[in-house]
């Protein structure tokens, strides 16, 4: 990865409000207390019952570089007028040395309410932290969450390609998407800049304005082509006499000739790559033909083709049709055309024109052909459910516990500096995730309570074989260890993925997991509430 | 603006199938030959009637700065295997100087189907541009019409802060909503970043963690503040002091200690900026009495206090309540403290939460004592449509007009090179908006057909009172004027907005803009339409 190219954050891209509220700290001489925040969501994107965490590297790049640069600080003291000028004395010197964050491995499989990352550290400096946490994670979680859902629509046989750029929000929303994406379980990206930063796979063939662009075989400025061996061939007539005999089979009189004209054209410049484009003008009666035309020609001089893509009109039934007329071709070809015969078979046929979770699962139900699928806009801007509400809380200041209460209680935080477990069946499935307070460990073999947070009546008796500790410390005013790479991460998605339980995954109405607090970390939330919460009164 | 500290779009932030079509043309060798491509979307955003065309001037920077480096080309090439090297170095020379562009005006409303950008010059070059035009246009163009519409929606006089950095695609998500949110029409953002970079002005003061990190009056450093003169003078007694003025007189007994302590002491930072969050423990019964506590001693002492924002709850009745408790507040004061009164009926009380259109024409319908909003996820992401599908086509090759037909007939493009322009009434209103072909201008006071691009029987006779073209000559080989400021554009939108008949503009079932076709560009598109069309058999 190129990420020496890849800016960090810019600590001043943040909510003005964290550096009013570090400044109001830093007055009242209260920056250097110490506090704990809880980031988390409260409720798991696109109707499911799980989302992946992701953007856990980016935070910690954006942790290590958190400092503000002499220039920025100068104009941030011009904006904030009134402002002691120690404040920005101060702020000049700050970075993360004295923070600690603990998180869940990026990648992890993810539930509402369990703290996906916990920062620990000097109150201004954790505070400050919030909006780059959030930014650097709501939408990486979002954007994996709903690339592995298009996976799970899609099959694991499937390959899975990202073309949103052009819908994404600005240059680097189209990074991110595609980074995330590919996160999430897909298999490469059209980003050209994002493979070249982030080593992702790029694929990409051709658009409808290559073929637009041709009106008739005029149009070619060579009539040959190169071989495997370098030398130059006549290429055009082999494709109109072989255009001929798949006319003739397919019951066809002619094919648009621009078309043809477009595909002949890009098999001189990839004949080892030849992916056509094969809509625009009519996918059966001139796209799959020409197509063929020219993949028989290619074979004809030792090439393989490699296939088309369908990008609008019934997609199912055109895969299906078209596949079928590779087939009704392929055995066409006298008997011993063995080899061609096999290629024609295993073409790819990728389908795309907007493609979203549904279409996916009833391409499925309908039956299709297609091996694999270019996903653009509803991957990109993950239009299901557009934005993740992940926050980031006070839960502990000055080994206080804090609780924020609201008009909603879905918006009660759980306050305190809660240890999150993973408990494990014998078949080794996750049973539930625990949150606890501090030396509250529960233990594999023990039976333990776990609470429903709000609901008193809500809960279950569980005997664990086996207790993961969700959290391992991320930073300590350093990094703990080397940056995981994508494809790592990607790695621990797929194998989270596969360990869960299916009925959690199901895209339409999955059973809810489990998400429970400990009897002392239930009995001390609801204290706590009590306490704060005023008492109405109705008269 | 700060433009030299925010890159112009990469090059190399495209699509890979631009850079393979690229290359086929240039192997065929006709990437040279002159190319139109129109820019435009097919369906208005947000089930609306307009959008606001936003994104040119970074398109003008992008082709201004069109360059592959050196080191990235070198990467493309050992990533295109086969390809010939001529063409990387056919690339190290690529440059605009021979583009040229048409496009509306930034800040323009405008409709589909009317290209909002026309490029013109060598194939394999304008071919190269179009992931670009689209990145830099698509969500830009409906991000500024979000925001348009929650400008409608809330009102003129209403204040319209963006808050959504936590919840875009990334860091340049967040820079590009706040940038393109304050061009559709929104006052400020929270921002730090793109105030910096684009001089928007931006907002904030603190959040529920500031109230959570305090527990009680102990909390303080000091029981004091500075009056405007400089000089410290105990607040601390005078804010309690006021708080049994304003419990007593709203019939309450006690406030939150925690937090009235944390207003406490953001007032100490900031006593002429004093906006507090009312909502953390609960509006009425602590939020506000503790916001009038100690505005009233912050009255005492020579500051104006600024207002509230609440952020949960029944924004409706929490704001006429608040409303109301500060109107009771200031009657309870003396007669003759008349200008405490009027500041204290002209606090500004901001609502927030998830706010979108449909909240904002509620809370206009329920009646409402906001004075502004601050949005975040839902005008960041576009909830409501978080994609719009402008496209990149086509049109000419070589001076011959092209079709790109399709399996869905809204996919079918308008060929060649067309001009639109804009007929005005007698009230000079827009009546319509009118593509022609070259040399077939509409002129004032000359009856002209307008014909439907499709419906045959749907045509109209318009006498146009003015005629305006809607094209500028943007970029010839260089820009042709000076880049206009974000401000700037800000203007044309809202003229823009408030010269259109309003049910045009209306949220819910707005009246359809006309675009439509001369009678010479109706004949030639169904003509170029028919000779392309594959003809079905049915057997």
């Amino acid at each position: 990865m190129k990420l020496n190219e890849y800016d960090p954050l810019d600590p001043l891209e943040t909510d003005l409000y964290q550096l009013t509220m570090a400044y109001a700290y830093w007055k009242a001489g209260r920056h250097e207390e110490e506090a704990v925040f809880d980031v988390f969501f409260r409720r798991c994107p696109f109707g499911g019952e799980y989302a992946i965490y992701a953007g856990l590297e980016e935070v910690l790049r954006f942790v290590e570089n958190f400092k503000f640069t002499p220039e920025k600080i100068d104009w941030l003291e011009s904006k904030m007028l009134g402002c002691d000028k120690g404040f920005f004395r101060w702020l000049k010197g700050v970075n993360c040395e004295r923070i600690k964050i603990d998180a869940l491995e990026e990648g992890t499989i993810c539930f509402p309410r369990i703290p996906t990352m916990k920062v620990r550290g000097p109150l201004a400096i954790a505070q400050m932290l919030e909006t780059g946490s959030l930014t650097l994670t709501n939408y990486p979680t979002l954007a994996a969450t709903c690339a592995s859902r298009m996976r799970l629509a899609a099959g694991w046989d499937k390959t899975l390609l990202e073309f949103g750029l052009r819908r994404a929000q600005g240059r680097d929303g189209g990074l991110t998407a595609s980074r995330y994406s590919f996160i999430g379980g897909f298999d490469g990206t059209s980003n050209v800049l994002a493979s070249y930063l982030f080593d992702i796979l790029m694929k990409g063939t051709h658009a409808h304005s290559l073929v637009s662009s041709c009106q008739s075989l005029a149009d070619l400025s060579s009539t040959k082509i190169k071989r495997p061996d370098g030398s130059e061939i006549e290429f055009v007539q082999r494709v109109l006499d072989w255009r001929d005999f798949v006319c003739q089979k397919l019951g066809l009189l002619k094919t648009n000739e621009g078309e043809l004209t477009s595909f002949i054209m890009y098999a001189q410049a990839f004949p080892g790559g030849f992916l056509a484009l094969v809509d625009t003008y009519d996918v059966l009666k001139s796209g799959v033909p020409n197509f063929l035309a020219v993949g028989l020609a290619l074979l004809e001089l030792g090439y393989k083709p490699v296939g088309i893509r369908i990008d609008s009109g019934d997609l199912a039934y055109l895969s299906r049709e078209a596949k079928a007329q590779m087939k009704k071709i392929s055995e066409a070809l006298p008997a011993d055309y063995v080899a061609w015969k096999k290629v024609l078979n295993e073409q790819i046929i990728m389908g795309s024109n907007d493609i979203d979770e549904e279409i996916l699962l009833s391409l499925k139900q309908q039956g299709h052909e297609f091996t694999g699928f270019g996903l653009g806009t509803q991957q990109v801007v993950c239009a299901k459910q557009p934005a993740l509400g992940g926050v980031y809380k006070l839960v502990e200041i000055n080994g206080r516990s804090v609780i924020k209460l609201s008009e909603q209680m879905e918006k009660v935080t759980f306050p305190g500096d809660k240890i999150p477990y993973r408990l494990f069946d014998r078949e080794n499935m996750p049973i539930l995730d625990l949150m606890t307070l501090l030396n509250d460990e529960p233990k594999a073999g023990v039976t333990v309570t776990c609470r429903h947070p709000f609901v008193e009546t809500k809960r279950v008796q569980v005997l664990p074989s086996r207790v993961m500790p969700l959290h391992y410390r991320a930073w300590a005013g350093q990094r703990t260890r080397p940056a995981l790479s994508d494809a790592k991460i990607r790695e621990n998605v797929i194998s989270n993925i596969k360990a869960m339980r299916p009925d959690h995954l199901r895209l339409l109405n999955p059973t809810p997991y489990k998400v429970s607090l400990s009897e002392s970390l239930y009995g001390f939330l609801h204290s706590l509430w009590q306490d704060n919460a005023p008492i109405a009164i109705i008269q």
